[in-house]
């Protein structure tokens, strides 16, 4: 029998994710004690109600309201609560203490990532973040370590599973956005307040710590641009599926050369987007995630499973305690998060992508040539028109679908302004950005 | 102007991997440096014949035939030169000089694996070998690590891009099995000498290699059972698309229960399969690669990408060195590969699947009783019978399909012998088995 040392684990959190670690940690704790060569001790369970109940059995006597002394007698923190405060906090008393913490929190990583990042190097520790992102899939760790040797140019992610509950329906289904909303809902897909994810929160987080990692660079939550899906209607959908797309949430991270200077910088950025049914992307299906990921030498991977879940998301987490527990066995400092590259952040305005704009115009002659003289206007060479009768109660109105080139997000959008504006457009129904091509 | 320290890497080999990390090394030198905290110095490329032609420009002062002088003055060596020896020689000779060993050499590991991680063990070394699974596709690192406090119940890898991209061939362009090799071969997907791939000789290789990471075993070459595509036929291919399937090389590795024993132990095996055109493999095409993990708490996991060529498998050597550069900047000794579970190794009787059995039969009253007969004696039950008259130039003769349920590989493949010296059976066409459900 072979006597292992003892690592002492704090959980701060028994959510979903939470509870179901602590589960697995006592499960299998001795199974992972010989992966790593030490004793997994959970040492307690820090909540701030101890009577909350929990998805999964758990001995009361490790439960305790002081998640101070818990971190401080801890090698390794695992933070699952949630929220700005107090995990910040908790999780700076974690690192200065010299335990290796282990996090799921996208918003406080999003909000803070940089000071804590910092606040782990000066004292040598390590700070894991594999459940932030992609719930059970490893993301980051390949980002990270995998791609280290890369120069990655783009990620496009499906990264969050109700937002791509909802458009799965609106397309196999033909359901329009509320209905599709409220089987999410019905489910357990979306949450009884949905707007984090509908409306692009969550996902523009993710993308914040995706592009921070991928491009070794700083990039703050107040320069990912979003939109969210709620605008989304079945006819959307149902246009985009005609024309050979998929109507998909999108993070996209990608390096960018700015057309007036040249210099080369990055950009992130979340909002549906059309996605070609060719594309790897298009196939992830109901709540699932996936990460698409370009990259010079690679080329193109594709990194997909489960984004959310209790049990799944404790398997990323799980994952990190093994990493910083075979750390401390072995010895060293934690290694720190690059931020070696240091490249300029660009807004959406430097983006180039292309545009699907759908009008509803007046059918009188002379209105195509104005409507293709605003794009001429803004620099933004069309590529195909689509024109159709309306069958709304309009009368007189007509239907036209315009693809452009690429362009200059600043060009494009200037245009859809003006098209708003013009006297001929009775309407703008939509504008879908086409991406992954 | 930071100075860093220096670190120095030789290089073993410059095919058309290995130039291009030379290449990679050199011409991103600088940014890598900032990345990693240390210069990273190529010392030099060791080679055989210093006239034969390279995929990439490279200087000539580099070049040297003298390997160990090389070695001895390195701190990472990087190892491309394939074949057991003396590669398995050279990294013996690394580790032991405390240096970190990167590999791309899936034979090598294969054949002698154990002993070379217990060398890095043993000095505190560490052995890297992403690039020997899957080409530039993350998937070492995720098993090792990401994985690493889950457990991993089933891998259904697609490893082998040659033989994908022939089985594709045949599927979406009705080729022979003669036809899809030769245009393999013109383009570059096949080598001169195909038996390596096209015998599922390269995909058990892969097959030993993530058998022995995933479950925490040592699983040798010898216990990988191996069948290769060059029995499959257009007609298997057209058959199985009719019932919905798609035929796919695939290496699988899974937990398996001894229904005699109720022991668990683990197999490994590569052979054509039947893979339903729903499952996430079945989209999997050309020469890709792709890797699907199931795990008990993550679920369900795709990894997808290139599996070979230069430059891609270039990207994950890099990734490798990286992470080698990385560890020797902190210090402490590399991590052990854990082969802690240690589980039976079963051979693929034990295995419990399911056959899709095609047979050529006497068409007269009684044979197919006579058939259904030979199944039930071996304790296989059939699920479905599709019966069809031949067109071929027998006279006399009909085709049954017969799907059966989940049996042993014992009972199954016992079956199938007992067909084939049925009086009733003309020809045994072909059997398949049904995978990834």
């Amino acid at each position: 029998m072979i006597e292992y040392r003892t690592l002492r684990i704090a959980l701060l959190g028994a959510g979903s994710v939470g509870s179901q670690v602590a589960g697995l940690l006592l499960r299998h704790g001795e199974e992972l004690a010989t992966r790593v060569g030490a004793r997994l001790e959970l040492a307690g369970i820090a909540v701030r109600n101890l009577d909350s109940p929990r998805d999964v059995e758990l001995p009361a006597e490790l439960f305790t309201t002081d998640a101070r002394e818990l971190i401080l007698g801890a090698d390794i923190v695992i933070e699952l609560m949630g929220g700005l405060e107090p995990a910040r906090e908790y999780i700076a008393l974690a690192l200065s203490s010299g335990a290796d913490v282990v996090t799921g929190n996208k918003a406080l990583l999003a909000h803070h990532g940089p000071e804590l990042f910092d606040l782990a190097e000066q004292v040598g520790a390590q700070l894991y973040y594999e459940a932030a992102v992609g719930g059970a899939i490893p993301i980051i760790r390949p980002l990270r370590d995998s791609l280290a040797g890369d120069r990655v140019d783009r990620i496009l992610g499906i990264v969050n599973g109700t937002t791509n509950f909802v458009l799965d329906r609106m397309d196999t289904g033909g359901d329009d956005f509320d209905d599709a909303l409220a089987t999410a809902t019905a489910l357990g897909y979306a949450e009884a307040d949905p707007s984090g994810d509908i409306d692009g929160y969550d996902a523009a987080q993710k993308a914040a710590i995706l592009a921070s990692l991928a491009f070794h660079t700083v990039v703050p939550l107040s320069a990912v641009y979003r939109e969210g899906i709620a605008s989304v209607t079945a006819a959307d959908v149902e246009s985009a599926r005609k024309a050979g797309y998929v109507v998909k949430l999108l993070a996209i991270c990608e390096r960018v050369i700015d057309a007036e200077t040249g210099v080369e910088g990055v950009s992130a950025r979340v909002h549906p987007a059309l996605v070609s049914r060719q594309h790897p992307l298009a196939a992830v299906r109901g709540a699932n995630n996936a990460v698409f990921v370009e990259a010079q030498a690679a080329g193109s991977l594709m990194f997909y499973g489960a984004g959310a879940g209790g049990i799944e998301t404790a398997s990323a987490v799980l994952g990190d305690v093994v990493s910083a527990a075979r750390r401390h066995v072995v010895g060293g400092p934690g290694v720190a998060e690059s931020t070696s590259a240091d490249l300029p952040v660009f807004d959406i305005g430097k983006v180039t992508t292309r545009y699907r704009v759908t009008l509803e115009v007046l059918d009188r002659p002379g209105v195509l040539a104005h409507i293709a003289g605003i794009f001429s206007d803004h620099g933004v060479s069309v590529e195909a028109v689509e024109q159709s009768a309306s069958d709304g109660e309009g009368g007189g109105t007509a239907t036209l679908v315009i693809g452009t080139h690429t362009a200059t997000e600043a060009d494009l959008s200037a245009t859809a302004a003006a098209l708003a504006a013009a006297d001929a457009v009775v309407a703008v129904q939509s504008v879908l950005r086409i991406e992954g091509e």
